[in-house]
C-alpha cells in the first residue's frame, strides 16, 4: 500500500519535494514528546504550496492512507507523530507572510511562518501578535493554530484561538476551503474555524491563516516573589486574582529549573528561593505602576520571602528568558514526561500540593514551571536514561496527575493538545456522550478517516 | 401528528407549563423579524428546568417533531421563529444566576437571564460582563449565546462567543451534556462550545451558560462629531482605525434616526447634522485623555463640521441611549427591515456610499445606525405600513446590500444571526464545498433533523 501511495502522489508532486528513504524520513517520525509511541513515514512531502498539500490529501484518500501535517515538530502530546506508512505533509517551507494590514490590524501568513518571525514582521507596524508559547522561537504558526497553543501572555490577551479570523485549509475530501473572514465580526453559519483551531490536524491540514493583530502594548512592569514553598505560591497567585488585578504575565519557576538552567546558561539566576513567581504589568503610566505594588502586596501577604517590583529590565528580561528555557534545560538531565494540566484559580495551590506529594509517593524528580496565573501548570517529570523503573513509576505518576486535575474541576491540557498522550485522559474528562459528539464531528468531517487518524479521538 | 407530541409532551411535564390553545401560543410564533414567514406552534413548554427542556427534545425526537428555542423573542434574523406544528421551548423562566465568582472571574447562568440583569449583578463584585447587544435590557444569556451576539463594546472587547466558557445542553438526540470547562485555558478535544455558540438552537438547546467577566473598566471619555455626509463618517472611522486608536465604541447614527428618537422622546438631540458618530475610549489617567484628542482630531481631518470630547457625561449617555432607541424608534413609522453587514474597515466608506446609492435607486428610506468601528452595518429598511410595491423595492435593495457587503470582502451578519432572513446570503458568502462542510456537522450532531430545522441551512 505504502509503494502505492507514494507513486500516486509522485505523480503530481516533483520527487525533490518527496522523501521516501528511511534515514531522511526518520527524522519526521515525531514531534518532541519522546514518550508517545511513533511509526516511521512512507513518504514526507515538503510543501511549497496549498497544492501540493491538496494532491497529496486526495492521493491519501485514495489509497485510503493516514496523512499527517508537520510544523517544527515542537508538539509536546504528540499530535504531529507519525504511524508506519503513513504521509508527513511537512509545511515548514510554506513560510511566507502574505500581507500585513496595519488598518485590518490582520496578518495573513503561511503555516510554516515561524511564531517569532511573525511577531517581528508585525512590530515593524507598531502591530502586535500576542500568543507567545515557550517554542515561539522555532514554532510555526500552523502548528500554534493546530494545536490552539498558549503561551505567558494568555492570561490578559487570551491563546492562539482568539486572535484567528480565518483559515485556508484542505479538508477530508481533498477540497481547499476557506473558513472565517476577514471582519471583526461575523454569524455566518457554524463557526468552523473555532473547530479547526486545536483539531491537530484530524479535521484539515491548515494551509493558510488569517490572525488578528493589537496595537503593541505599553511597556511592562516586572515584580518578582521568591518563595519557601510552592504551596505559599500558589496562595500568591490566588491574591492576585482576588485583588482584580490583570497581570500580563504571572509565571512560577522552581528551584529545579533555575537550577537547570543555571548549569547549562549560567546565568546568575538566584535560586536560593524553593519557587520565583514572576509577574508583569503592562497597564500605562500610573495605573501601571500602582497595580505592580499591589502585586507586590499580594506577593508578600502570600509569605513571599522577598518581593520588590524590578527596576534592572535586564534582570526580569534574564528570569523570564529562565522560564522559556526551562524545558530544554530539564531535557538536558534526562527523558522528561511534560504535564500540562489546567485547574481553576482556587485549587493551584491545591494542585501544587498534590504534585509534590505525587512525587514523594512515586520517589520522582517532578519540576513545576507554570503559566500559574492561568491555573496552567507543566510540572515535567524527569528520570535517568536507562531507568526503566523510573520510567514506569513516572507513567504512573502522570496519570495521577490527570486524575487529581479533572478531581478539582480542571482540565488534562490546557495547551499542548491532547495528541496521543492525553487521550485518556480526555476520555476521563468528557462523558461518553460528549465523546460520542467529538466523534460525530471527526465522521463528518473525515468520512474517509485518513486526516491524522489515532489523534485525539482513538 | 401535533396532537401526538403534545400528548407525549404532557407526560412528562405539568400541564400548566404547556401552552396549546391558539391565542395563547400565537405570541410564540416569531421573533422581531418582521419579515420572516413564521408559523403557529403546537405546542410552548415553558421550561423550568433543564430536565423540562429534555424531556421535550426527547418527545419531539420520538415523534420527528421540529423544536425551537426562544429567549426574549428579540432577535432580527427569524431564528426563534415557529413553523406550524412546531414545538417552542421558552426558556425566559429559568432565570437564575446561578453563580458569581469573583476569583475566577466567571459566572454561571440559566439561559433565560436578562443581559442587563447579569450585568448588573456582576457590577456588585467589580465585575463586568461586556457583550452588550442594543437588546440587552430584554434579551436573554441564552439567545445572546444562541445568536452569538455583539453590541457596541465589541469593536474592543470582542462578541459574546468570546465570553462564554462552557454550556449545558440538550442535544440532539435528547441527552443533557456539558461542553467546555470552568478553568482559563483548555484543549481537550475539539471545541463543541464555540460550535454552538451562534448555532441558532440548531445543534442543541442551551440550558445553563458559564461565561467570563472582567473587571470593570475605567470611566471612558466620550467623543462626539457631527459630519455632512455618511461618506465622510466613514472616511473618520478609517482614520481612528489608522492612528491606532482603540475605541471602546464607534458608533454612527445619521438624521433619520435622531429626529426619529426625538420624535418619540423628545431628548432635544441635535439634527443638524446628518451623521453623527459616538466615540468612547476608556484607558486609564493620561493615556486616556490622549486618545480621546486622537481621536477629535481623527474626526476634524475626516471633514467632520464639529467635532469635542464630551464634558457633559449627562449629554453623552443622552447619545448613546439615543443609539439604542433608534431601532424601536423607527419601527414607530413602519415596518423596518433591518441590515446586519460587515465589512472590512478600509470598505466602510465605500459600502456606506453603496448603500445611499441603493437607497436612491429603490425609492426606499434607509436609515443608517451602524457599529461603525466594527465595520458592522445596520441600514434599516423603512417602509410604510401597506404599501407592498414598497416592500417589495425594500426587499430588492436587501438583497443588493447582501451582494455589495459580498463584493467588498464582507459578510451578510455580523452579529444579528442567519435565521431565515440570512439563508440566501449565507449561501452567496460561501463555497458550495464549505456549505457541504456545514450540512454535514448539522447532520452529525442533529441526526433526526429536529433542532430547529430550516434555519442557518435550508
Amino acid at each position: 500500500m505504502s509503494a502505492t501511495v507514494v507513486r500516486a502522489i509522485l505523480e503530481h508532486i516533483p520527487a525533490d519535494r518527496v522523501l521516501t528513504d528511511p534515514d531522511s524520513v526518520e527524522a519526521f517520525r515525531r514531534d518532541q514528546a519522546a514518550w508517545a509511541p511513533s511509526g516511521r513515514p512512507a513518504a514526507v512531502v515538503r510543501a511549497r504550496s496549498t497544492h501540493d498539500v491538496a494532491e497529496t490529501v486526495r492521493a491519501c484518500i485514495r489509497h485510503r492512507t493516514p496523512v499527517v501535517a508537520r510544523g517544527a515538530g515542537t508538539g509536546l502530546s504528540g499530535g504531529a507523530n507519525s504511524g508506519d506508512g503513513h504521509v508527513v505533509v511537512a509545511l515548514a517551507a510554506m513560510d511566507r507572510i502574505v500581507e500585513v494590514s496595519p488598518l485590518e490590524r490582520l496578518a495573513v501568513v503561511q503555516p510554516g511562518v515561524v511564531n517569532d518571525h511573525l511577531r517581528a514582521a508585525v512590530a515593524e507596524h507598531g502591530l502586535w501578535y500576542p500568543p507567545d508559547p515557550a517554542s515561539s522561537p522555532w514554532s510555526t504558526i500552523g502548528g500554534n493554530v493546530a494545536t490552539n497553543a498558549g503561551g505567558v501572555c494568555c492570561v490578559k490577551y487570551g491563546v492562539t484561538g482568539d486572535y484567528v479570523l480565518a483559515l485556508e485549509m484542505v479538508n477530508g475530501r481533498g477540497e481547499i476551503v476557506r473558513l472565517g473572514r476577514r471582519t471583526a465580526k461575523g454569524v455566518a453559519g457554524y463557526d468552523l474555524t473555532g473547530l479547526v483551531v486545536g483539531s491537530e490536524g484530524t479535521l484539515g491540514i491548515i494551509t493558510e491563516v488569517t490572525v488578528r493583530l493589537r496595537p503593541l502594548p505599553p511597556a511592562a512592569v516586572t515584580v518578582a516573589g521568591h518563595f519557601g514553598s510552592i504551596v505559599d505560591a500558589g496562595a500568591a497567585v490566588q491574591a492576585v486574582a482576588a485583588a482584580g488585578l490583570t497581570p500580563s504575565a504571572l509565571e512560577l519557576i522552581d528551584r529545579h529549573c533555575l537550577r537547570a538552567v543555571d548549569a547549562w546558561k549560567n546565568m546568575g539566576l538566584s535560586v536560593d528561593a524553593d519557587v520565583v513567581l514572576l509577574g508583569r504589568i503592562d497597564e500605562p503610566g500610573e495605573t501601571g505602576a500602582a497595580q505592580a505594588e499591589r502585586m507586590v502586596d499580594c506577593f508578600r501577604e502570600a509569605g513571599a520571602s522577598w518581593a520588590e517590583r524590578s527596576t534592572d529590565e535586564h534582570e526580569a528580561d534574564a528570569l523570564f528568558a529562565a522560564r522559556r528555557l526551562a524545558y530544554p534545560a530539564l531535557e538536558r538531565l534526562g527523558p522528561v514526561l511534560t504535564e500540562d494540566v489546567c485547574v481553576p484559580k482556587e485549587r493551584i495551590a491545591e494542585m501544587l500540593g498534590r504534585i509534590e506529594k505525587t512525587a514523594a509517593r512515586h520517589d520522582i524528580l517532578i519540576a513545576n514551571i507554570a503559566h500559574a496565573g492561568d491555573g496552567n501548570l507543566h510540572p515535567l517529570l524527569i528520570t535517568q536514561p536507562g531507568d526503566d523503573a523510573a520510567r514506569t513509576r513516572a507513567q504512573e505518576a502522570f496519570a495521577e496527575i490527570i486524575a487529581d486535575a479533572i478531581d478539582l474541576g480542571g482540565t488534562v491540557t490546557g495547551e499542548h493538545g491532547v495528541g496521543v498522550l492525553k487521550r485518556p485522559g480526555l476520555a476521563a474528562e468528557i462523558t461518553p456522550e460528549v465523546m460520542a459528539m467529538q466523534r460525530a464531528v471527526k465522521q463528518a468531517l473525515d468520512p474517509y478517516g485518513v486526516l491524522n487518524p489515532g489523534k485525539v479521538l482513538s
